[in-house]
């Protein structure tokens, strides 16, 4: 019979994506033991998220502030916008430090099955952004599944009348896979997208 | 670049037993999105914990009570004290529904190795609680290694003299456990255990 206090708080982290009832009771425990070291500063951390973490306005990045650090950023390239599902997927970009532009997150993908129009997502927003003219480059970063390349098809040819080039990231073997592991799909994109080396 | 504030949250979440950065970050997103529903809840769980959690003067245990809920529970028979190492141990057995006595966390065993004497350990207060007259049966549930072996013989030893019987849980095959997955240490262990049908 464990107290109040501690069941519901194992309830509340059991609820968190890759953590299950048995692993919340070992992290409540873990942090019951580290009240000073770990339990009081993992409050502030989540209270100031809490409080502090908004929607930007331009991009639909999450930030302290809005525009958010990337939008507001003088050492980002303003001219080029990269579209994302999602902002797991912003974060992973900029984990590459590869791109330096400003982002755009769409909030999912077009999906007929599912019945999600461009209405559902910031895809309005994007257009309009899109048509700006400092905004010499589009990229998109959608996943490579049936709704993702919708969603970039279907911004291609919104954006055909434009004077911005668009450009989808490259699909293909991922780098340190083996080609007897990868399925078929992959592999046959892969060799359509054959370069002279 | 992540936000200040997420980054920091992030470091902190990554710290928790079985999340590394890679989940924390899924954490982190997953909680935000939604903040009403899951992260103020969360943080009033882990608030209340903070705030009110105590180690139970008597038994070791932790609660918001002290003496805790267990040891003040009117239905709870007096006379028997399960000795764990851990709070773990003790949630561990109460999942069970099968034992209805006190507890006693001694926080460890004793390890020669570690240096690690009864002193150390929440053993002299221990010791002192199972000499009280109202005790009749003191039960040892320790780890199946040789410092909890250890720490069972020593307890077994130090209360040789009194009026209290000793027992300790039962070791052998793990129920649903196959034997020829099993270790020769249990498979001995559970066959010098052995009992008439």
């Amino acid at each position: 019979m464990y107290d109040a206090a501690i069941e519901q708080l194992i309830q509340h982290l059991g609820k968190l994506p890759g953590l299950g009832p048995r692993s919340a009771r070992r992290v409540v425990l873990h942090l019951i033991k580290r009240r000073e070291s770990l339990l009081q500063p993992l409050i502030r951390a989540l209270m100031e998220v809490s409080e502090g973490i908004q929607i930007c306005g331009q991009c639909g990045n999450i930030d302290t502030n809005n525009p958010c650090t990337i939008c507001s950023g003088p050492k980002r390239d303003h001219g080029t916008i990269c579209v994302v599902e999602d902002v797991a997927d912003l974060w992973a970009l900029e984990r590459t430090a590869a791109y330096r532009g400003l982002y755009h997150v769409l909030g999912g993908t077009l999906s007929a099955l599912d019945g999600v129009g461009p209405e559902d997502l910031k895809m309005p927003m994007f257009l309009e952004r899109a048509r700006d003219e400092k905004v010499t480059e589009v990229v998109l970063a959608l996943s490579a599944t049936v709704d993702g390349q919708t969603t970039a098809h279907y911004i291609a040819e919104r954006l055909a009348d434009c004077d911005v080039s668009v450009t989808a990231i490259a699909h293909g073997v991922p780098v340190g896979g083996e080609l007897d592991y990868l399925d078929e799909g992959t592999l046959s994109t892969a060799l359509r997208a054959r370069r002279p080396v």
